[in-house]
């Protein structure tokens, strides 16, 4: 039986990934894809994945949700995704957009509707899932699991030598989503930052002279060259949000130890996860955290689910 | 087959619980204590080490070794284990002591001689393992096992948010540990503040009415009355050092994962242990890093053995 999931992202080169490889996947029955602000405002990642499913051939119902964190100010860069958040391949977004349902108002009806059949994937900053904790608390105790990709636990930091950028983001929501009793899986930079896509691979979808691969093969080149220039020891770009979705297919993939998280909220550990030792001893912490991957499983079912995806949307040639 | 175990100390309260431990133990063979600075000076490490045996009345052979850290000021404050390190319980130094045999050169002098049979316990900073490794690296290849005291990785620190105290005192020489091929488990406060000693383990100690239980429960009480008002939360005092000699003794007590560690050496996070993103991957990362501990377990084991060595020693009333 194919897992149910939801896909909460804010594509984001590396959402792309995960949105394609959650299509492709046999093993995910991929329910909708919430979006939220993140690497580029909420317009933009709606956009993004909107554009993404197309190239796709997918009709999979996209929601758009969040537009900034519960108390941060948002400022975007574009240094590793682009301006429009994907590899400067498609532009400005010059309306402002709006689906008839909101994204967490669909999470919550989503949760309430498959419960405990459900794997919330989330990819970008957790503001979408904390709104619907508070919205509706209830959901709680129903969900089946959550798997997010954030954090660094036992590493450094990706924004600095603390903190990861989808935690660090809205560290208020994110602190909220580990101080409930939801059943976690961290994907965290301790893991992530061991799955690296490299030249040869995006060569590899490029000369598949499609529409898709040409596509993906053109904003994942952006994030590959953001990675040579910000991080040239890895020899690759993390594969951050994929595996996020490949742990909630297959969670053996991760080696994992349960711990209460916290975030730190001021000083300058600010968006750092890290054990909170102040929750009470002898209860049982809901959040797995994954320290080890079994990398070359996961890249071997990455691989092979994107090359069949990217080699049957149509040929650039057949375009004309 | 008992275990072949050389420890090395900066006696300090829980340095002394885990010497008592290790002499208790019939799993252990004791081979000798190596001192050094830390808690208090060298010269007061020494002293407490040999009253500590003393008062069990063990004839293990104590060695008197480094003085300082590496490149950092060391300064003492007594706050935690008194400013004799242990619990005011025996007063100043009055002179220099000085051991036939440095504690560095019998270090090495032990590895050559025992080996893979040999491990070396840590639970102090480690300056003297940094310097033996200098001055004969040969026995990087030679030694069985480091079990090292010392390190945060995936929680808090206990001298800022940060970094251990342990490793905080001499990071350079915790670095140059880290950075050696010697197999390490390290037994930081991931795991180490889970194994608690409260008050009523304390008064056992002293219901026994012998020497060493009265001397014990003294010094213990000092630094669990410290913990109740530096640490509340914890509701007790941490086990570090004795959970050291626990996981060398049965290796099977605690969870670990296989990572690089490198120290930050400068900075607002000086001290802190952290997986090094720079190693090469695919390496075989010879440092364990504990991060689950079956505590039941080895309390068990601990209080047992502890409750046999303290009921052995002379009664309070038979000293008259």
């Amino acid at each position: 039986m194919s897992k149910k999931i939801l896909l909460d992202v804010d594509t984001g080169v590396d959402d792309a990934l995960a949105i394609a490889y959650a299509v492709a996947s046999p093993k995910i029955d991929l329910l909708a894809v919430t979006t939220s602000y993140g690497m580029a405002p909420v317009d933009y990642s709606y956009r993004n994945t909107v554009k993404v499913l197309e190239s796709l051939n997918d009709a999979t119902p996209v929601y758009r949700g969040s537009e900034k964190p519960f108390q941060r100010i948002r400022e975007y860069h574009g240094k590793i995704h682009g301006n429009d958040g994907l590899g400067e391949t498609l532009g400005d977004v010059k309306e402002k957009i709006n689906t008839e349902i909101d994204a967490v108002d669909f999470m919550i009806e989503l949760v309430k509707t498959y419960r405990e059949e459900l794997t919330i994937v989330t990819t970008g900053p957790l503001t979408n899932l904390a709104t619907a904790i508070k919205k509706a608390p209830e959901i709680m105790g129903l969900v089946g699991r959550i798997v997010t990709m954030g954090g660094a636990v036992a590493t450094p930091g990706n924004v600095n030598k603390f903190a990861e950028a989808n935690i660090s983001i809205d560290p208020e929501a994110a602190e909220l989503v580990f101080k409930s009793d939801l059943p976690i899986t961290l994907v965290g930079l301790d893991v992530t930052r061991k799955t690296l896509l490299t030249q040869k691979d995006i060569n590899n979808w490029k000369d598949k002279n499609t529409d898709a691969g040409d596509f993906f093969a053109t904003f994942t080149q952006y994030y590959l060259d953001a990675y040579a220039k910000m991080h040239p020891y890895l020899k690759g770009c993390a594969l951050h949000d994929p595996l996020a979705v490949g742990v909630a297919m297959n969670p053996k993939i991760v080696k994992t130890v349960p711990m209460h998280i916290t975030v730190d909220l001021e000083g300058d550990a600010l968006g750092r996860t890290v054990e909170d030792i102040h929750r009470k001893e002898g209860s049982n912490p809901s959040t797995l955290v994954s320290l080890q991957v079994d990398s070359e499983a996961f890249m071997t079912d990455f691989y092979k689910n994107m090359n069949n995806i990217l080699s049957s949307s149509k040929s650039v040639a057949e375009r004309v």
